[in-house]
């Protein structure tokens, strides 16, 4: 009976994106734990960059820095 | 020193309704818990169908195929 | 499709206790939401009086001063 | 390696007033724990009055009333 | 910037099932969202059966009763 | 009328650590937005390092590396 909280910035995450990582994590504790995935529920939460905060300073200030979160 | 998060889908939920979600569920713990109501809070979130995940599937994908959470 | 997370201070609630406030506020929901019971999971998260502060205290020393959370 | 979750009522909180949280709820963590603030995260959620519930009440209608959350 | 959330029901989980489920929901969010893994944080909650809800029962009772969450 | 929660792994913090954060979190807010402190909650989950993941890694194991998450 798992239930999966996602929280990440509002940075154009699209629709499709969404729809991946919902069963992909799905996928993931259905095979790890063997449970019925009709028993997973996931609620993906984006939070305006004005409001996360990352080493103690606002992401959309890192932003406008030129500070990202990618992958290099 | 009750909190209560109550994340649900962004499904038309009127203001009626949740302030009755809010009277209803303060008056549960109240009762059963002996708490005085002051010290409740109870937060709504309300969850795009887009970011919600059941089974794997997103849930604006499920209600496009006519699937919905209703009661039977 | 709602989840539900209610935080309390570990005070001694009983497992009839959690018992019935998960009946009591899935019927809340059900009732007041017209959502199938299936769908809806609550998890109730007991949280120490050491680690839970209100008005910028923490909990357990509000009790060592007789300051309790009960219903006048 | 703490994540804090920040849930007030949507009523007016600046970018600056986000911006000032983020710096001294990160400061805190850093000189209490004494953590490196590069594993500090946090997340404001702001909530619609209509969706916050205090003593049973919607806050959108202590409002109404009147009754505000500010110190005296 | 992800933080993800996942409680589930304590019921045996092993440490190197927490450790695979760590590796692969992190795998995914940097696979499908292009982020660096150093900024993904996951917080996994286990939940004991009597304090976990579904369809109004406490999961406790349920397993009492025979049911169990595996993929059938 | 905010509710804070704090996610840090369990790694010895102690009653007195809690009791300042407490004070000083909620001196935060108080001070930054205005907030009466008895609207004020804030609750701290210890996480056990087996079930925090960083960087796609079990933080008890990234300690069994020497890896820790003090302040340089």
């Amino acid at each position: 009976m798992p239930f999966v909280k996602i929280e990440l910035t509002r940075e154009g995450v699209t629709r499709e994106q969404k729809r991946q990582i919902i069963k992909e994590v799905t996928d993931v504790l259905t095979n790890v734990l063997n449970k019925d995935p009709h028993l997973t529920h996931i609620s993906i939460e984006e939070v305006d960059t004005d409001n996360w905060g990352y080493a103690g300073e606002q992401v959309s200030v890192l932003r406008e820095q030129g500070i990202t979160a990618n992958k290099k």
